[in-house]
């Protein structure tokens, strides 16, 4: 992977590292003066683990680059978020949480307004309200083709997610949208010969949509774009002999834990409490876990200040169950940091954490914005956190003599 | 070299620069809340240099890499540790401390035991006691080869470092150990025109070492592997218009400072205070001084928390003789963490110091792992240091108008 990462440096070990991702956990006051939401929180857990913690800030994808989820874990764990881009079509199904297969080849998807003579009068239909879009796909749902599997996710409005699902798929696909109105829809071309079965499936499902929408108003054709398949990462038991899982409740974070090679977990119900129960249920059977948080994100996402406080504490509070599992490395950080006050994903360093028993410790007594600022990690690219988290797990050689 | 370095920028001065190594200088504490073994130590004089210098900590060759001393080396003397790879029979022979020319190839020896038809049964004939391959070390002294010179010097069990020294010799040579028993061993093939003679040479060494080792048991063999020179580095005349000389005791960091172009002086006794003496005799004959001194990371390594803290306390009762001489920028640091507590090197980023008329002070008042971690240089790749030594010496125009 990286230049800067020499090959074949992992040795094997018995050690096990947990990296807790609390989603957009990186915060600011809501007023000049005040507290972040994590400097706000109370929570004695995490504080008391910095006396035995090295901390940082991590940048996910370079200063001032704000990031979505998707690069922002390319990056915690360990990829190059520039090198590994995960293209447009998988984007928008991990976006809306689909959970996309490494075999899966995804697009963007329209519905659009064309005339009696199959030429396109709008490519967004007049943006229809999200409710009918959702009608619409169960009526593309119907649809079947012989050796593969279809699903249709309404994102927004005219906009969905396509997905194709059936072994030897390519990605290699010319788009069927023109980016223009006053022509018909394109064919889709297979861009190489490997991809002609997939060109053939995605002609064959919109010949059937074409007549399936025939009678709708307005929206009675569909257009595709951005076919992409998730890149193929170099994975976790290549890389660094790890076996490593995985437990996320929402399907991005499944989707890109999977890229990485991690085994995706099933939690019994969709709660920070069963989270940690899975952890705890299958501590024995690997040595890597990601644990995703998804709340934090959600809470400031939605301008919720202090409900991204009360997830940050509900975390903190069942830290002691984590603890007792005696990880021999834990990171406690985030993708991005998601401030409450911007109701947005921001670019603003995000908090991290290193606790393990060789860490040089920094001195400082709790786990915030401006602590971290001051830690011995200091402020730098999130792609690196795990590779530190391998030295302390003693699973790095020494380069050279 | 680097592409964020512009050529052509150096330019002359009558300043000095003295680069002081302490090898393994980064530790750790030996229980949490402790200090490690630089801030353990007594060390007025390199305290009350902190007010007048700027800190920071130096990272190797990337976060969580461990380095062994040559790359470690490397970088502190300006150069990519990844570019400049020393190749691993320039390794195996630095490691025990030979002093490897920039012309010497060097390959990795195995002694192996082969059957009476020259089969090899164990490649690592038994894994013979180091002494026992000590005395056949002897026995291969006595191989002559006309317009060349080995040497062998025994490593561990079995691996011995193989040395040839000879004008023009090349290290495209394949490897004589065909990697699994049942085989003959290979003869040495020329990899291109330039290197037949060298490979002519090492097929009549091994010959000789045939007949001579063939009534040994069990190590009746040699093989040899990862021919390989000195990295040719571009030297500090050139790069830096530097005059540059190295004090150091060890084969290994002669080796590698005459790679940078240094002058290697002899040090009368293998003594720090006759290191700092060798430092005075030539004060006025070089600008640039690498003084290395090897005991913090031998402590470090032994585990021998209170000998590395002795050794930090040496050097410091010995730096009035060096500030006499009122180098014009003094840097302070090491190449690698090596913590008594883990006997081994490390990853952690290692203390630095650069003392000289026009750094900004940090106002930290003692040199140690966490004053370090808050000074104004920051967490920086190592390879840096020497550049800002080079624009605190007034030797580096500005870029651009």
């Amino acid at each position: 992977m990286d230049p800067d990462f020499p090959h074949g440096l992992t040795v094997p070990s018995q050690t096990k590292i947990v990296l807790l991702v609390m989603d957009g956990l990186g915060g600011l006051p809501l007023e000049p003066g005040g507290k972040t939401e994590l400097e706000t929180a109370c929570k004695p857990n995490l504080d008391s683990l910095v006396e035995r913690s090295a901390l940082g800030l991590t940048v996910p994808a370079g200063p001032g680059i704000t990031v979505g989820s998707g690069p922002g874990h390319l990056a915690l764990f360990g990829y190059d978020p520039f090198e590994y881009e995960i293209g447009r079509g998988a984007l928008e199904a991990l976006g809306v949480d689909f959970d996309l297969g490494a075999q899966d080849v995804a697009a963007r998807g329209n519905f659009c307004s064309v005339d009696e003579n199959e030429i396109i009068i709008d490519r967004r239909a007049g943006r229809i309200p999200t409710d009918i879009a959702c009608r619409l796909a169960e009526i593309l749902r119907t649809i079947r083709v012989d050796g593969v599997e279809f699903f249709i996710e309404p994102v927004k409005e005219h906009r969905f997610a396509f997905i194709l699902r059936a072994p030897e798929l390519s990605d290699a696909l010319s788009e069927t949208d023109p980016l223009r109105t006053g022509v018909p829809p394109l064919s889709v071309r297979a861009l190489n010969p490997q991809a002609q079965k997939t060109a053939d499936y995605v002609n064959r499902f919109i010949d059937q949509a074409a007549s399936l929408l025939a009678d709708q108003k307005p929206a009675n054709m569909i257009l595709l774009r951005g076919f992409a398949r998730l890149p193929a990462l170099p994975a976790y038991p290549e890389l660094y002999g790890l076996h490593p899982a995985a437990i996320a409740i929402n399907g991005m974070y499944r989707g890109v834990a999977r890229l990485a090679g991690m085994e995706v977990l099933d939690v019994r119900s969709p709660t920070i409490a069963d989270e940690f129960a899975t952890l705890e249920e299958y501590w024995n059977d690997f040595d890597f876990f990601y644990l995703h948080i998804k709340k934090t994100d959600t809470c400031g996402e939605n301008g919720d200040f202090m409900g991204k406080v009360r997830a940050i504490e509900e975390v903190d509070a069942l830290l002691p169950r984590l603890l007792a599992l005696q990880p021999d490395v834990l990171i406690i950080g985030g993708d991005h940091s998601s401030p409450a006050v911007l109701k947005a994903h921001s670019w603003h360093p995000v908090p991290v954490l290193i606790h393990a028993a060789h860490v040089r410790p920094d001195g400082l007594s709790d786990f915030g914005e401006r602590t971290c600022s001051r830690g011995s990690l200091g402020i730098l690219p999130a792609k690196y956190i795990l590779r530190i988290a391998l030295a302390n797990a003693g699973r790095l050689a020494k380069y050279g003599a």
